[in-house]
């Protein structure tokens, strides 16, 4: 398992040469040397002074900008963030070895009815709030999609599915740079169906499939399911699955399929950088092997710049990437797609014996609604609101948690990553925290067996209000009372 | 196997009292004793020439309607049909023994892809005509919906999902003389949907299920699916499933779980009445095998009653009833329900776990519309315009199909199975078919062993037109050649 320290000026031969630049950057940011504020050595400074390629440069920048340590400014190079991290992020896991069939669906069942009640903190949803979606615009939207659907548009929309949508789904590939056509997409019940089928299509009951460590429960549950065994990989919560561990496993246990969350993996909120996507899907197509990406969190970035999915590196159609509008635009539609590559028509086919169809009123609704530039304003709004929402809940964990406690700063989504003192049982606080109507993800919801016994996913996804912050002073007091 | 046989006045210790009164009058219009518009004795005339129980006398007037041989008159008693079938209906099927696993997706996906060309005449269609649905009044309940829903209506309509829609599907059972919550229904994309999560609900990879012979392909999809293996159960074309076949099958297999069609199944119409409904019931529940009742085809009946289904007989939660609005009502909104009995927690936990939820806005149109009288309106138009189509196609089939030829009349739904000649292969006809634009679906999609090669399925839920008559015509002649 790879560890990334921060240790120093020392090369550590189990490190790359970015990854070692970085560390040291980040000693200086964490030593004080470096400021909020305060610009990193452009370029052609780390060239001369260090003797590496600009390319290495970047990759080390990018790093700590996954790490939430600095941002770029347009034209202006890196600088170190206005008010960096008092917490240092979580290590990378350490997984348990081997793989191992998957029960988590009791505990995942209690959290999620849990967040059923309007009277809880929200912190455990896995949604984002209800409040941050366009409803009015999504019914006119609907109104005039289900004016212009033909009777005839029951059987013409029957799996890949309702084809204006399609077009407006590879439309937007095209401005990452992906030249995706609407015969290569297969719409879905949302993301989760679409990766239902994708990990159907590639597996049968019995063999064993790559997941993140900790990662997202459903697809455990999806494991569970199927039949299907769990191989669990180191994860760092900044940029995702260790590769070289990923490597070894491939070489050796065969593994029928990966599933990943390439950007802001849901727990953690890693981003893999592009190169590292690039490297992945290198290294699985020497093996053969298939991808499912799940994608949801793609267009919740912070920063100016959408990230690439590990799909825009794919060229043997290996990869079975799946994303949604569920937590974007319309969640409650179920309207998600798949790009499975060179299972597409296999996808398809599993989608007509599973369901027959999406339901064909809400591809129309977005269909119509993705025709204007709507999408992109909202999109727009929703990134700010949640990087705000994120900045008040780490100010909040920061003045209310133990010491010990490391939190993630993901660059998208609505999730932070929480490792307790390790002496904290999550589970204890999540029952605990049930008793004040808070509602959490106890770490060992994401994980096969039962691991990250002290950590937490909590929810950023939700206007900052008086309720939610004495909902994180209480958490933080039962905490320190469980310490 | 139970034959039915009609041969004469003899009585046949295997069939029950009814059935040989069945066959005997059965006998007596095949001969012409009795004719279009004549009476059958009454209740009281068969008890006292025959010294048989009025409830016999009434089994065996339904068995003949089931036939399509005669017809109840308010008040009146029964007539022979006015016109009184040419083509006998096929006899009970008789599957091979054993349990196998399954593989018909092949010849499924290449008939489902030719329906979907509108220059094809859609006789292979398993869908009704899109232009029998009330479109327009449905998309002005979609707008109304839509302005009713709350921005937390996605969390709050999580499986089971939508409230006022569950309420409304309880209020329909309410006039069948069934009592069923709102709590008891879990809300799914279309039956089909349904079926497979009540279907995994109850059986894991390797066990075997009884389905009928033939039997509704999707059912042998989703066995293939889940690595289940099918053990196909001789089938009557008027009364279904063969009750003591199943009874033995119960005994010596031990089969996981039934799945069957109990009213209008396809592909054969057959209606169980519903005293074998009960006794169907009483026999699985003394083996405490689920039955998962597939009911989508309710509705559609001709008559002046509708059918009950199993599920009103099951008084332990073992019937796992499915049903839907897409043959009924709305065709591509993808929403359907279970009753799954006492598996309903798991059915639901299985929901969320493979799509999260149905499509919220479709489930809110429906509840919208539910809540006139315009449904019912919508289906006693419907019903009309099938049992009219029905007719002319059978009187299509009779002039233009060869000699031997056998038909179904089922007493609803939309389907007439076909029994050609033996030497016709149904395959053969089917390409010879596909190249004069004509689809139709082949018995050997309706068997896990490819059987039933001299069998179609024809649609008749497409308006009766010009073209339609001409593929009929064509048909004929093609099945003459084949001779």
């Amino acid at each position: 398992m790879r560890i990334v320290r921060i240790c120093g000026l020392s090369h550590n031969p189990n490190v790359t040469l970015y990854e070692n630049y970085a560390d040291e950057i980040g000693r200086l940011i964490a030593s004080g040397t470096l400021r909020a504020g305060d610009p990193l050595p452009s370029v052609r400074q780390a060239r001369a002074s260090r003797g590496i390629s600009a390319s290495t440069v970047f990759q080390a920048y990018h790093l700590l900008e996954a790490r939430g340590l600095v941002r770029a400014r347009p034209r202006s190079g890196y600088f170190v963030l206005p008010r960096p991290l008092l917490r240092e992020a979580p290590p990378p896991s350490r997984p348990l070895a081997g793989s191992h069939s998957v029960a988590v669906s009791e505990l995942v069942f209690e959290v999620l009815s849990a967040v059923k009640s309007r009277e809880i903190a929200p912190l455990g949803s896995a949604f984002p709030s209800p409040e941050l979606f366009p409803l009015e615009a999504l019914r006119r939207a609907m109104n005039a999609g289900m004016r212009k659907l033909k009777p005839w548009s029951t059987v013409d929309d029957l799996p890949p599915g309702h084809e204006p949508l399609r077009r407006q789904i590879a439309r937007r590939y095209l401005h990452l740079g992906m030249s995706v056509t609407p015969e290569q997409i297969v719409l879905s019940n949302g993301a989760l169906d679409g990766l239902n089928l994708c990990l159907q299509a590639v597996t049968k009951p019995g063999d064993a499939v790559v997941v993140e460590s900790p990662c997202f429960y459903a697809a455990l549950q999806a494991l569970e399911r199927l039949g299907l065994k769990a191989i669990e990989v180191a994860t760092d919560s900044a940029t995702g699955i260790d590769l070289a561990a990923l490597a070894r496993l491939l070489e050796r246990r065969k593994p029928q399929a990966v599933w990943l969350m390439t950007s802001f993996q849901n727990p953690l909120g890693s981003l893999m950088p592009n190169d590292k996507k690039r490297a992945l899907v290198e290294l699985l197509a020497r093996h053969q092997a298939p991808l499912i990406e799940d994608d949801v969190y793609a267009e919740l970035y912070h920063g100016d710049a959408a990230p690439l999915p590990a799909k825009a590196f794919d060229t043997e159609g290996l990869v079975l990437h799946c994303s949604s509008f569920s937590k974007s635009l319309a969640p409650g539609y179920r309207v998600g797609w798949a790009l499975p590559g060179r299972y597409a028509e296999r996808v398809a086919r599993l989608k007509l014996m599973t369901s027959l169809s999406g339901s064909i009123p809400a591809q129309a609704a977005l269909a119509e609604y993705l025709q204007d530039g709507a999408f992109d304003r909202h999109l727009a709004q929703m990134r700010r609101r949640l990087q705000t929402q994120q900045q008040q809940m780490l100010a909040a964990l920061e003045q209310h948690f133990p010491a010990g406690t490391r939190l993630t700063r993901p660059l998208g989504g609505y999730f932070v990553w929480v490792e307790l003192p390790p002496q904290i049982d999550a589970l204890a606080l999540h029952r605990a925290a049930a008793r004040d109507a808070i509602s959490l993800a106890p770490g060992p919801m994401f994980s096969a067996r039962a691991e990250f016994r002290h950590c937490l996913r909590l929810n950023t996804g939700h206007p900052w209000t008086p309720q939610i912050e004495q909902a994180i002073a209480t958490l933080g007091r039962l905490a320190h009372g469980l310490c």
